[in-house]
C-alpha cells in the first residue's frame, strides 16, 4: 500500500475525518495513565498525536526525543489540543532515531541551560521553535531588504572576501594566508560597491563581514551579515536617508508577514514613519548633557549609554522607535567620507538608531579623485595599496553614498534579545569559533 | 528653475518632443564637421545626444570619456540613432570628470585589451556594457535560484565563513590567525547546511566559498559564489535531482527575462527538459570509450573532454543542454556521501552538466551517527574536529540531501566565455588578489 502524501502540522486543519501523514521529529513524548501523547514538529509547527493503544506507548517509550518519525493517523478537532486539531489512532514508524537524549529539552518555553551551552549545541538548540523563529525573522529580513531595493532599481553583487589591503586602512583585520602572500579579509564590501556604482549606479550586496575587535561585548560579533546599499547621482546623504528609511519599511513589512515566528520569538514589529526623526550629532550631544549632567560631548562618537538615553527620548517625544543621528565628527569617520559643506569638522554621515541601538551606518562619500588623494594624505596613508579603488573616482563617478544594517543587531532590536549571540546561527566572537 | 525630473536613457520613446534630462557617463563622444555627437551611458541603456551649435562642441572637447555629465534637451523620434530616438539642443553639464582619459575603449563593442589588463582594471572594464550585461545576468541567476527553492518552501540561511576545522576533511583550505588560534575559510557551507535541515528541513544560501587550490584553469576561482540548497525527508537523490531540474528552470527563466543584457552579452537561454536525461558514471565512462578508442575509465572521476564529449552526446541524442551523471565512485566523493544501497562502491552523488561543464555537484548525504562515525574512521579521520557537525546526527536527522551550483559556471556557460575570471566581478586566483 502506497503510503499517504505528507501534510504539514498547520495543514491539520484541513484535513478532519481523514486520514493523513506527518512527518518530523518527536518533539515530546509523555504517558498519562493509558493515554500516550506525542508532540511532533516539522518544519512548520507542532502537532498532538494521541493514542490510547498500547502499541504507541510501548513503541514510543523505546525512542529518544529528537527522533524523526513518521505518523499515519486520523484528524479530529479538539479544542484542548494545541491548535485546536489533533491526529488518533497513529501508526508511528521510526525513520531514524536519535543515538542519546538530548541533552536539554526542546519542548519547554525555554531552553533551560547556560548561554554558551545553548551556543555549543547549537545543531540541537536552533531546533527550538523559538530559536528556529528567530532564524525565520532574519531571513524574513533579508528578504525585504532585498525586495524593496529590487523595487528601487537596485542590482545586487556580490563581492570578494579575500583581499589584498585592509578595507577602512589598519586595524581589526583578520590576516591570511594567500598562497605565500599576506591577504585580509573583507571588513566591509565599501570599495566594490563604491566602484560597482559606476557600473550600475544602484548595488546592493548581502554577505558576511569580518572584525577582528579583539573584545566581547552583548553588542558584537567578529563575523556578521551586512546588508549593504550605495547609490549614486545623490544629492547629498539626506537621498540615502530616504532610500534607507524605505528599506527598513520593507524589512518590517516582510517580518510582519511572520506572524507565527514573531508570537513564537515574543517580536514586535516596529512602525516606520513616513519621515524618520534627524537629529544631528551635536544637538543629541547637548540634549544628553541637559538630561543627565554627564558632560561626555568631548568624545567624536556616541556611547552605548547615550544611543539609549536618545532611543528614549525619541520615543517620548516623537513616538518613533527610529531616530537618524547625522553630523558625526569626520575624525571617527572613515577616509571616503563626505564633509558637511557648512561644517567641514563634521560629516554628511549618519546612524540609524532602533529601539537605542545604532543598526545602520551611512553615509555620502566623497566622489572626485583629488579629494580621496587629499584625505588619504591626511590621515598620512599611501594611496598605493588602494589603487584598484581608487581608479573607480579616476573615471568619473557621481556623488554617491549609501548604507550598511547589521542583521543580527537588527533582528536582536526585534526580539528584544539583551546579546546579538543569539540572534546568530553559529556566532563567531573573540572566545568561539565552532561550531 | 528647478531641473527637470531625470529619466533613462530607455524612456526616450516616452518622451518624444518634450524636453528631458539624462544623467550618465560620457561613454563616446565624437564631432563630424560642425555636428556633434555624444553618447550617453546610465544604468539602463545608451542614448545619443546631437548638437550643432559651436558651444556643445567646445565644452565636450574639453572633457574626458568617461566623465559624469547631465544633459537637457528635446527628445527627437530618429531612425538613423541607435534605439530609434535621440536628444536634440542639449545643454550639458558636467557633474564629475574623468581625470585622465581611459586606458581602453568603452565603446568599442569588445575591450581591446590583453585579458589581465581588463581584470586589472575591472573599475573600468566592468563598465562596458558587454561585462556589465553578463553581471546582471548572474544577479538574475542568484535571485530565479532563490524563488524556485522559496517557492518550494526552501528557507534562507546565512552560515559562518571562518571555521575551526578544514571541510571535507584536509587539503586546500585557506588558513588565517584568529585571534592566536588556527582557523581556515570555509570550503562550503556543507556542514551547516546539513545541520540546518533539523531546523527547517529546506534551506538554501548563496554566499561565499573558498578554495586553496594552487593552480590556474580557465574553470577555477579561489573564490566563488556557491547557491547551495539541502532538503530534508527525501526517498533518495532522485528528490534532489528534482529539486535541482526546477531551480535550473528557474534560473533559466529569471534569465530569460533580462532580454536587454542577453543580447549584450551575447548569451543564449537554455532549454531547461521536463526531466533532465541521466546517465549512469559508469555508462558514461563506457559510452566515452567506444566514442573515442581512450580508455580513461580507471579515473574516479571525469575529466573535462569527458564533460565536453558527453555535453555533445546528449544534445545530440536528447536535444538537451543538461545532462545528470549519477553514481560516482566513493573514493571520489566527501565522507558524508551516501552510497548507492545496490553498488555500494557508487555513490548516491550526482554531477550536473551543462554544455558540456559540471556546474553543480550533489547528492544525497548519509543521516545516521554510526554511518559517520564509519565512514570518517573507514578513511582514517577522527571525528573530534567534527564534533558540533555530528551532534546534528546524534539527534534524529532524516535522510537528505543536496547540491552547490557555481554560480561563475553557469554564467560562463550562458554566455559561453573560455575563461570563467570573465564572470567574476573581482576574481581571485592563483596569482590575482586584486583589484
Amino acid at each position: 500500500m502506497k503510503a499517504k502524501e505528507r501534510i504539514w502540522t498547520t495543514q491539520l486543519a484541513e484535513h478532519v475525518g481523514e486520514q493523513v501523514r506527518l512527518m518530523g521529529w518527536l518533539h515530546h513524548y509523555r504517558q498519562l495513565g493509558e493515554i500516550g501523547f506525542i508532540i511532533l514538529r516539522d518544519k512548520e509547527g507542532l502537532a498532538q498525536i494521541v493514542s490510547t493503544e498500547d502499541s504507541m506507548a510501548s513503541e514510543s517509550l523505546h525512542i529518544l526525543h529528537e527522533s524523526v518519525i513518521s505518523v499515519e493517523g486520523r484528524v479530529v478537532a479538539e479544542a484542548q489540543a494545541p491548535g485546536g486539531f489533533e491526529v488518533h489512532d497513529p501508526r508511528i514508524e521510526v525513520i531514524s532515531p536519535s543515538v542519546e537524549a538530548p541533552i536539554f529539552d526542546l519542548f519547554r518555553p525555554q531552553i533551560k541551560a547556560h548561554p554558551s551551552t545553548i551556543l555549543d549545541h547549537a545543531a540541537l538548540s536552533l531546533r527550538h521553535p523559538k530559536r528556529r523563529a528567530m532564524a525565520r525573522l532574519a531571513s524574513a529580513s533579508i528578504a525585504g531588504f532585498r525586495s524593496a531595493l529590487s523595487e528601487q532599481g537596485f542590482v545586487e553583487i556580490q563581492t570578494p572576501k579575500i583581499v589584498a589591503s585592509a578595507t577602512e586602512g589598519g586595524a581589526n583585520v583578520f590576516k591570511l594566508d594567500y598562497f605565500g602572500r599576506p591577504a585580509y579579509l573583507a571588513q566591509s564590501p565599501q570599495f566594490y560597491k563604491q566602484t560597482m556604482v559606476g557600473v550600475f549606479e544602484r548595488v546592493f550586496e548581502v554577505g558576511p563581514v569580518f572584525r577582528a575587535e579583539p573584545h566581547s561585548t552583548p553588542r558584537h560579533l567578529n563575523e556578521y551579515v551586512s546588508l549593504d546599499a550605495e547609490m549614486g547621482f545623490i544629492e547629498n546623504h539626506q537621498d540615502v536617508m530616504s532610500v534607507l528609511t524605505e528599506v527598513v519599511r520593507g524589512m518590517a513589512g516582510a517580518v510582519a508577514r511572520e506572524k507565527a515566528a514573531l508570537a513564537l520569538a515574543g517580536a514586535t514589529v516596529p512602525q516606520v514613519p513616513a519621515t524618520i526623526p534627524v537629529i544631528h550629532f551635536t544637538e543629541a550631544k547637548l540634549l544628553y548633557i541637559e538630561a543627565t549632567g554627564e558632560d561626555v560631548s568631548g568624545e567624536p562618537d556616541l556611547s552605548p549609554s547615550e544611543e539609549t538615553w536618545l532611543g528614549g527620548w525619541v520615543e517620548r517625544e516623537h513616538g518613533s522607535e527610529f531616530l537618524f543621528v547625522w553630523g558625526y565628527p569626520m575624525v571617527k569617520r572613515p577616509f571616503y567620507t563626505y564633509p558637511d559643506p557648512q561644517r567641514p569638522d563634521y560629516s554628511n554621515g549618519f546612524d540609524l538608531l532602533f529601539r537605542g541601538l545604532e543598526i545602520v551606518t551611512g553615509g555620502q562619500r566623497l566622489h572626485r579623485y583629488e579629494d580621496y588623494l587629499r584625505s588619504l594624505e591626511g590621515r598620512g596613508l599611501s594611496p598605493e595599496p588602494f589603487e584598484g579603488y581608487l581608479e573607480a573616482f579616476k573615471y568619473g563617478m557621481p556623488p554617491h553614498g549609501g548604507f550598511a544594517i547589521g542583521l543580527e543587531r537588527w533582528v536582536a532590536r526585534l526580539v528584544g534579545a539583551a546579546n546579538i549571540r543569539e540572534t546568530a546561527l553559529f556566532p563567531r566572537d573573540y572566545g568561539r569559533l565552532t561550531p
